[in-house]
């Protein structure tokens, strides 16, 4: 497969994006140069394959800027000054500030379009890049009246080329959208964990999958939702205080148990959760999807995990991806592998022919 | 593997709980009868494996009660009646109001331990049950002062043999606790979802996976929920109501971005949010043992990572938990090593001898 992007690719910030865009560009074969900060930062991200260090003469074709979003406008301005050739965009979270403050400096933006990836994962930094990061999942361009078309296609390419869908908004309805689908749940995420900050061992052993799963985001970095949070109050507020109504309406239900209407009151709440949830469009590309699960009980003793996987290797089968759980209690580890679904079944039978217990 | 739970299971109910004991009991061999209020549904559950049907001159020894939360009592009260030799247990989500109603209603409560698996999927229903349903979770036993101690270990070991870990407290204690880990997520993930369900179609277009996970739950079943709020509503409401009241901090601290000391009061909410991440236990209610973390990078190639185990098996040391990634394009893998603090200096000055690359 040919990447539709040509030329060098400069990258400024070698965090979880900059990495990750990185990671999967050179992966195509384009010339890819990233810089950071940090030395260390920069020399680990070239050490992981992201890209190369800049040198004198370099030809940039694009400059990506994935620094934190307090610093994006700024490091924008000086990468239009340092490569007077190149379009420059960036993937901050929030659009319309940025995009302000481009203009309050005077910024020549005809080289400029405003970008964001619909992509993270609570983990961030060099190391937790990934290749696949941006697979099927939404890329805004922001759009201005002003942005030029050429450039707004070279950035939809190298989005393409990434695996996005490119979707074309302006700043501030692209600022509008992620204050619902991502502030929002960021903001009550933090505040679902922030109970369990004050909450008793006791009752936290008894935590299952639900309360994970609700609280996964809220293990995000503070100082970058604050800038993220901070920076798109305006079309936060109208959400939160949406929100904030029904909740109190859930908490009078809730005081009136047992008086006519209070159940119905809640009942709609929880109606409502299952019609959003069931407006979601399907799935944007999570690598689980495409992976066939098989999930294997060994004993909890040293060396057992080594022997799993070296009938595995032995049989010349690939495993994509493992997680190891310890089941306590039950003296076994549940290890999950995945498998792409063609040898799921050349493993399973493998497995069991070798004497694993095979969970489900 | 034998199991510990001897003589026939009965089970009232073929829903999600009750079909996945049925799978698991009988995937052990015990000798497991299934009943359901619906013949649909109970012929579903037998063809499914969960159990046989129940005849006439069955020698009950323990009866599993897994119907909704409102008539649970008044099933318990007829199986204590019909299987007058058997132990009965419930799964009911709330433990307090099904024990008042056995005790307005003068049951003998001699034979009954209320019991609740924290499991559970949201999907529900005969055809959703899997026999691992249960492996790994913590189980609670809702001991009270008149509790049989033969019935309690009774049921306990049949929450082991379903790999479950069985954990002794009151039936006000489990209530108090549920509200925080269980009820309140449900709540909240609902509520999030709800302010989807108003939004326009492209705004939910850039729907990521943070928004994902947070509101996966609110797809439950409203009507089964209702029972459970509005049953647990006591102990509920502190919950939301503290949860209300730092929402209405965050909204605050937004309205007055750019004032002195907003930001630092949503930074404390956002930092609240970590530390409380920070407090769940590992996956399967092992509590408060941290781990120290190291991470390989291995090739990407088979053999690696059996490779790595084997070395680490060999100089003595004990993996917790190990987690695999792929950075796709990277060529290399990246796993991550649980291991107790104490060794992690031996571990990593074993690897670096053995040659391994070790990030960060």
């Amino acid at each position: 497969m040919s990447p539709r992007t040509t030329g060098q690719i400069h990258i400024i910030g070698a965090g979880l994006l900059g990495t990750s865009i990185g990671l999967a560009l050179t992966k195509l074969g384009i010339d890819v140069s990233i810089s950071d900060a940090s030395p260390a930062n920069q020399l680990l991200a070239i050490d992981f394959a992201a890209g190369r260090k800049l040198v004198e003469g370099d030809d940039v074709s694009v400059v990506v800027v994935c620094v934190p979003p307090d610093v994006t406008a700024k490091t924008v301005i000086g990468a239009l000054k340092d490569f007077p050739t190149a379009i420059v965009t960036d993937v901050a979270s929030v659009k319309s500030t940025v995009l302000a403050e481009l203009k309050s400096n005077t910024a020549d933006t005809s080289r400029y379009v405003g970008s964001h990836p619909m992509a993270g994962r609570e983990k961030g930094g060099t190391l937790a890049g990934r290749a696949d990061l941006f697979v099927g999942r939404p890329w805004v361009m922001a759009v201005e009246e002003k942005t030029d078309s050429a450039a707004a296609q070279k950035i939809e390419q190298l989005a393409l080329d990434l695996g996005s869908t490119p979707i074309r908004m302006s700043a501030q309805e692209h600022d509008h959208a992620v204050a619902l689908i991502s502030h929002t749940p960021q903001i009550i995420s933090s505040l679902l964990a922030a109970q369990l900050s004050i909450a008793e061992d006791k009752d936290l052993s008894l935590s299952g999958q639900g309360l994970r799963d609700t609280t996964r985001i809220a293990a995000s970095d503070p100082s970058l939702w604050l800038q993220i949070l901070s920076a798109n109050s305006a079309e936060l507020l109208p959400v939160l205080k949406n929100f904030d109504k029904d909740l109190e309406q859930v908490i009078a239900a809730l005081e009136q148990v047992g008086t006519s209407g209070s159940l119905a009151k809640l009942g709609k709440v929880l109606e409502a959760g299952n019609q959003g949830i069931a407006r979601l469009p399907g799935k944007h590309g999570s690598t689980n999807t495409s992976y066939a699960q098989v999930v294997v009980m060994i004993d909890d003793k040293p060396g057992e995990l080594a022997r799993l996987l070296t009938e595995i290797g032995q049989a010349g089968l690939n495993v994509e991806d493992l997680k190891l759980d310890h089941a306590s209690g039950a003296q076994v580890g549940l290890v999950e592998l995945s498998v792409l679904p063609n040898i799921e079944e050349k493993l399973t039978s493998t497995l069991r022919t070798n004497g694993w217990r095979l969970a489900g």
